[in-house]
């Protein structure tokens, strides 16, 4: 064998296992920014995410992902691994779809957090269904698959768009359709309902930070490259520069360094990042890490007080909307055609024709998949269900005893 | 030096790290699914483990398991690692050694959870000791060592006899010796003590689950082969496959998807693709798996509700039963001799025949351990220490504080 | 390119992403070690920690660290990387900034455990940032930049000065300046202040470890060389057998097994293996370690009840006097010159010397520093603050709900 092969298969393997602990990540964040009644609930989604999507990516997902296209739309052979080849873009076929599967799981479970703490477990399991053997893969075959975005020449390196921005759209979509949580809104007023558990939600961003550089550098396939670093120093600096630019803005703001916006700060600035990570400069990334930062903040206000969606983990801002900014971004840092770097504005151009066609597909395909829920099995569970907590009424059990 | 030797080394020197996490997630799953009152217990046992794991097998347990074979019953040199050799299997001696150590402190965790509430720390620490440089490099001699087990052609990739079948049926007769926790069984009457904190639990699950990504591919010691890719999917297939018909068959048994159930569904999978990670086919995994999730259920109500053994964490059903249906199914599903690729039943015999001696060794040898630590020291706290909990009495410090 | 440049590119890129999880594990047991009514300021204080830490490096630190020396004190060139070459010390030069800036980030961390629940959100920030742009570079400069120490032939690993002991000392500084927190000294008694969480202190220590592997090992920047599997055995044998020797000591000083000390224990052995985990003998790693295990515990004991110093965590003995002892360990153990291997007492000297150099530095600059911020903006803050938590004044929040 040839030794890139070797080399390039065993670091995208590495990154893999990296980027699968951040559903460890996923399932602290969203137990520690919601209510302790609820905790059970939310692993178990958490863990039926991973699997459902890991199965569902198997059998179907891959297939309509990266099989051969038909006509740029969508993927028609590969499934189950059928005559797979031993290789892809130049590492092991097996360590490619490794790292794959483990990626598709991350986009679903941005849902759980928005309809977090009111839906119903066995609807939550239908979409997860849906979403990790048609929408993912249908959007990702699009950017990824050889489809018709990738041939306009749309850059989304590591999934600003095609994991974080098709998430957050279908959350938004999700939690509009679910309804806010009991006494959210009430009265006309927007009432905090505080996530129970700081730590743990603190120790979730940090640890997927930790897999964000399996995710970001993991994306360029191959460590041979410069660019493998580059996007490790620029995940690191979105990271911290939008930590910084949210606990200056949230303080001004809201008089107090607010936690919730500086951790979900954090996020903000690595998924702001994700789609140019290995062509953005290093002020590039720190500049949209840094608006992402202070975007994020409007946009879970504006959500919150304005269109009175209630997501309760942030996911919508944190991932949808900085997921397209990031990506947008692209079309102005990237230093490979950006407007900054004399390419015009073609490339600005397409990035924004790209992410509105994936938002519309995604915003009307999981509004489809969500009404047919809705009025079929429902998507909600009873008001006192809700009152009680899930865990309880749902699974039987509560998350914390005898402390 | 050779290239393959250096990125072999490299690479179990990695997965060696990622098993290291894995006493992290022991640790959060055993303190999870306990009560409160025995957390700071449990965490001192896990570290206790750890230092007399890895320094019991630097002084003992290496040259029992590696030294050069006495009748291929145990092996007679390299104790202290003294003229030890730059080379091993191809690798780095040195990280050879690296990540045997680790191992070897993963198979005495196993019990401290299957005793967890109730066992002395003195007494624990004893088995701890005769554990790592004893019961577990012996058997490991046999299977791994060059032992007589390896030459009659028994197949144990990662440690699903070595590690779990082994640690698992040390656990049963710690737990059986031990004796129930206090209220467990009263007037006839199974009562179910829940664990009380189940986000930790499910984080020390996940953490576990990273852990394996090192446990199996790591265990071909050889990235330049494609069984390393293989084992990564296998694992992460068995892990989801487990999660799901546990999951669903715990929700048709006991009309609630159950927490802690999928929970160690998911362990219940990556035990039973250890023994053949790298040679049973995805299909394969999936069956073993899926298999696994249901029968870790019936094995844990059937000790619980029949044998009226009393395990806190599952440790038996999840590393001892399905560590040993995971070896018995490599006779099955093994591409490389299994019954269903054309092998006949020869392997399947060799595997039965393998695990049922591994299984006879260990039950003797922790019978007698436990027997004479119960005889002299005593096993079991007194009943007031335990009622209290065992963080006040033995550690004179609570776990949690003004929460 | 060269293979081994790739192949020690990849692997450091690697080490530093492991690296980055230390923060997590700083802020998990600065957190469980502490009280509920402050998590919320810790978690942000660690956030801050890493985002000054990264951003001021790459500002700032970088170039006094690492640029051209000016007379072997500080470096004058390479701010925000600029004119950064391609490589550096035979690896990626983006790799290796990568690498040391998240290395920058955890000295500034040590200070915050020894300061906690008691310092001012904004003046800690202020600290933060002279500390990570001013005072960690310059010594790291004289250590690892090129610097006078380096050329006198002292020897610093890993950082057991630069990064532990620098940590320590200036925590020292600080804990004693802000003073101790209400309640710990009280008419002429030291109280305790049990932390509120030691399955979430203890689940820090053990991801600090793995972090370890990253930290100490990666410090060869070299996967070729034998001496990278050497340190990956050393620390893991400094975490066991501090672990041990600490449960002991403790046992038999206060009668019962501490937990807090033996998980400080643990975290003392690898601190005192950093200095010297590439060239100490695994005996002189174990016999090095067993002693940080019990010094650390004297040390604890003295800086509370005769220095009347209150650090919550006990970092300035952690990382202060084991980072110490472990780097004059280094002239005592070294296979490269130690007084045991037939080296005489010169390195010894120059061991004590560089440590003595560094520690005056330290607390002079941190000192003039904290003296500084007292007496501008005050490092405290109001007693009642302190009585009702940093989390409700400073940030609005509690760490936990409805538990």
């Amino acid at each position: 064998m040839e030794m890139n092969y070797i080399l390039n298969s065993m670091w995208v393997l590495i990154a893999a296992v990296l980027v699968f602990l951040m559903h460890a990540g996923f399932a602290m964040v969203e137990v520690g920014f919601t209510q302790s009644k609820n905790a059970v609930n939310i692993i178990m989604k958490n863990f039926v995410t991973v699997s459902i999507g890991v199965i569902g990516f198997f059998i179907v997902g891959y297939g309509i992902m990266y099989g051969k296209s038909l006509g740029g739309i969508f993927g028609v052979d590969g499934f189950i691994l059928i005559n797979s080849p031993t290789e892809y873009a130049g590492i092991s076929f097996e360590v490619f779809f490794f790292f794959q599967a483990i990626f598709a799981a991350t986009c679903a479970t941005i849902v759980s957090g928005a309809m977090a703490e009111r839906t119903k477990f066995s609807s939550y399991i239908i979409f997860c269904i849906v979403s990790t053997t048609l929408i993912y893969p249908l959007i990702g075959h699009w950017i990824w698959g050889g489809g018709f975005l990738s041939k306009l020449g749309f850059v989304d390196f590591a999934g600003g768009t095609a994991v974080h921005a098709v998430g957050g759209f279908a959350a938004f979509v999700g939690a509009k359709l679910v309804g806010a949580r009991d006494g959210k809104y009430k009265k006309g007023r927007v009432n905090a309902i505080p996530g129970h558990n700081i730590p743990l939600g603190a120790l979730g961003v940090l640890i997927l930070w930790f897999g964000w550089f399996g995710f970001n550098p993991g994306s360029t396939l191959d460590i041979t490259s410069p660019l493998t670093a580059h996007a490790a120093i620029t995940t690191l600096l979105g990271g911290v520069s939008a930590t910084i630019s949210s606990l200056v803005f949230s303080t001004i703001r809201y008089k107090k360094p607010d936690a919730g916006l500086t951790l979900n700060g954090a996020l903000a600035g690595l998924v702001s990042v994700t789609a140019g990570a290995s062509i953005i400069s290093y002020l590039g990334a720190i500049a949209i890490a840094t608006v992402a930062g202070i975007i994020m903040i409007l946009s879970v206000e504006f959500i919150d007080t304005k269109l009175k969606i209630d997501d309760p983990v942030g996911a919508i801002s944190v991932h949808g909307i900085c997921g397209t900014l990031g990506t947008i971004a692209v079309g102005i840092f990237s230093t490979q055609g950006g407007l900054l770097y004399g390419g015009g504005v073609k490339l600005l151009g397409i990035q924004i024709l790209g992410v509105t066609i994936c938002a519309i597909a995604v915003l009307s395909l999981s509004n489809i998949t969500f009404m047919i829920i809705k009025n079929t099995i429902g998507l909600r569970v009873e008001l006192h269900e809700e009152i009680d907590g899930l865990d309880t009424i749902e699974h039987g059990i509560s998350a914390y005893m005898d402390i």
